[in-house]
């Protein structure tokens, strides 16, 4: 009696079940210190002490009712002017309280937008390899992911593909940068040009294509290098962002939507959005948190650890002769198989080294390893890394 | 460029958006303290002191990467032990943490459910009055809302109608208890003939019909009134629950759904309803505050503030001559209006008294007024009630 659409992924949860299961049973067998778990997108390093501590001052200084209180399905006002204003002077743009809406993370963000904007059968582009998730939410809207091949030279957009694939259909292009699974970050150079393949596009169809850009890694950069704010590119940008991995607060379910006022029909969208958000269920982010994150406006995580993590394990791998682009943003590396990445993933197991593979990403002959983890199970998984290799070597 | 679903709903907001234009623009003029606004359902009962309390000890004591972290889909699985055990203790219910899946709010809770069972063009039964935005949840996965017409003797759910209704394409009916709007808790006997009515459709047409028990005001009961728990009584009963009213924190949006397992399929059915709660974007119930209420399992607001707000204001608008149910639960009365419910509310905003007509519920004739408000407010709003049935006394 479940609905048919549920029906293939209740089939297919048992898979990720099973793997699951695979690695708990590791860690029975051989105790959790032994077992180099490097699958899960999960933050290792803690949120910022003045999160907590602004949480409690808002919990001794602020009206109850108003903390824990509804209010407006967009977020209560002061925070998105916060975060207006904070965009504004960090990116040079120009926004107010009424081009931002809360929303309950990023997940929900992007939800709330192809129910914004989708009619069935409208296509989404995505650039391989890319966050497998956005299919169902597309899904979710009866809408279809069209997905551009892996350009393995580099992991930024194959963008002859990416002309050629826009059809009339075409309703929105998503991207990720700083991407997971390829910690890669879009060069504006390749912006650029995407845009303006979608204006060109735009144009010879009659009707607007949606950019979203998908921003929970945005300040998880490592090398000085900047990474591009898309509205200032092409007027139709939506900016989904999360405080998941800033402030390390995935569970608190906090981020929010920017639509710009350049954005065609912006009004209405907005609108939309804000209804979009109240009747999927979500009807407003959660209100102590909203409040929390713009008490900690400038705040974000020690990514230093993450940096360390990257540099200790990025060097590690290359010295044992695994082939991998040096990332600059996110928590991820994104290294090349020798063999197909399933079985290398299987074969991985027997050292108690856990990934997960490419093809989870549309883009097989490669495996994520997630280095969000302690520094010290990095090292100690340097030994497992070496007998892999050489397993590979004979 | 919105999506042709969402065209509607933009279209509409217009005239919400009005209404709440009006009631600030009457506030700019009179001043709030002589504007009466009986029009939301948002708690004027502070949180229990307990609650905040819990907070800070979670944020000194717990780990804060558990704290602000993911968990399962379903939510943290202590917290979900703690509710299956509280209910079990006051239900005689054999519930375990498996039975439980943490929500964002009730509002998600029904849209998980829905999407979890519903096919295009299936139907889901509820009895006018009711809380007109389960529209939208089910026409966001195509099914169709079909409504029993109130029973105005005493707003129980007209059974006749009801098991007239019933076809091969309903696929779950829908009750809320204590009622939103009309404060009316089902007796038990009410139950009784209900469920006897669904299980022999259930026979007649070979396949489940869904209860879905959407309780919000389960703990807002004033006269010493049981609220019958529905697995109890049919084994295809899905409870959602709330802590909006319960402990004062609608906007944190915390909640959860029980699925018995004599649910027919019910191992399925929790799968389908915990990858629902991911893909549409929820991801999870957020952490900090499902944390909270596991730590306030007892605990409820002070309902002894609505209790003498219910009284005050039933007394005296049927002192002055209106009609209308004694309300033995939530924080509603259901009045009977003396002409057309939206004539009538507009009458009554010249005397600055704001409430919801009852076609905005599916069943003109009566107004909405909510008693979530301060008493001083209804103390002083009497003198325009006085001057409004005056009028109509003419």
């Amino acid at each position: 009696m479940i609905s048919d659409k549920m029906k293939k992924l209740v089939e297919n949860n048992s898979v990720i079940r099973e793997m699951f299961e695979e690695g708990k049973n590791l860690r029975k067998i051989y105790g959790d210190e032994n077992v180099f778990d490097f699958s899960l997108g999960n933050p290792s390093v803690e949120t910022p002490e003045k999160v907590n501590e602004a949480i409690k001052e808002i919990l001794e200084k602020e009206d109850s009712l108003k903390v824990h209180g509804y209010m407006s399905n967009s977020g209560f006002e002061d925070v998105r002017t916060t975060i207006a204003t904070s965009i504004n002077k960090r990116f040079e743009t120009d926004f107010s309280e009424n081009n931002i809406i809360m929303t309950v993370g990023a997940a929900s963000a992007l939800n709330i937008i192809f129910k914004s904007i989708l009619n069935p059968d409208d296509e989404v582009i995505v650039f391989a390899p890319y966050f497998m998730e956005y299919n169902n939410y597309v899904a979710g809207y009866d809408g279809r992911v069209v997905a551009i091949s892996p350009n393995t030279e580099n992991f930024e957009p194959n963008l002859e593909e990416f002309e050629n694939k826009i059809t009339n259909k075409t309703k929105a292009v998503l991207v990720n940068t700083p991407n997971n699974p390829t910690g890669v970050i879009y060069k504006e150079d390749t912006i650029k040009k995407m845009v303006e393949i979608m204006n060109r596009k735009q144009e010879e169809y009659s009707h607007e294509i949606f950019l979203i850009s998908d921003e929970p890694y945005r300040e998880l950069v490592y090398d000085d290098i900047e990474v591009p704010y898309l509205t200032k590119y092409y007027n139709n940008t939506f900016i989904v962002y999360s405080y998941s991995k800033t402030l390390s607060l995935p569970g608190e379910r906090i981020g929010y939507v920017v639509v710009p006022d350049e954005m065609e029909d912006s009004k209405n969208i907005i609108t939309a959005i804000t209804i979009s958000n109240r009747i999927i269920g979500c009807v407003n982010a959660p209100s102590l948190i909203q409040r929390t994150v713009m008490k900690c406006i400038n705040e974000k995580v020690d990514i230093s650890i993450y940096k360390k993590n990257r540099d200790l394990l990025y060097s590690k791998l290359t010295e044992l002769g695994f082939e991998c682009i040096k990332p600059e943003g996110a928590f991820y590396l994104f290294v090349k198989t020798p063999v197909d990445d399933k079985e290398f993933c299987s074969k991985a197991k027997e050292f108690n080294l856990l990934f997960v593979p490419g093809s989870s990403f549309g883009c097989s002959g490669y495996v994520r390893i997630a280095y969000c983890v302690k520094t010290d199970m990095i090292e100690k998984s340097f030994e497992a890394f070496r007998k892999l290799a050489e397993y590979y070597k004979k």
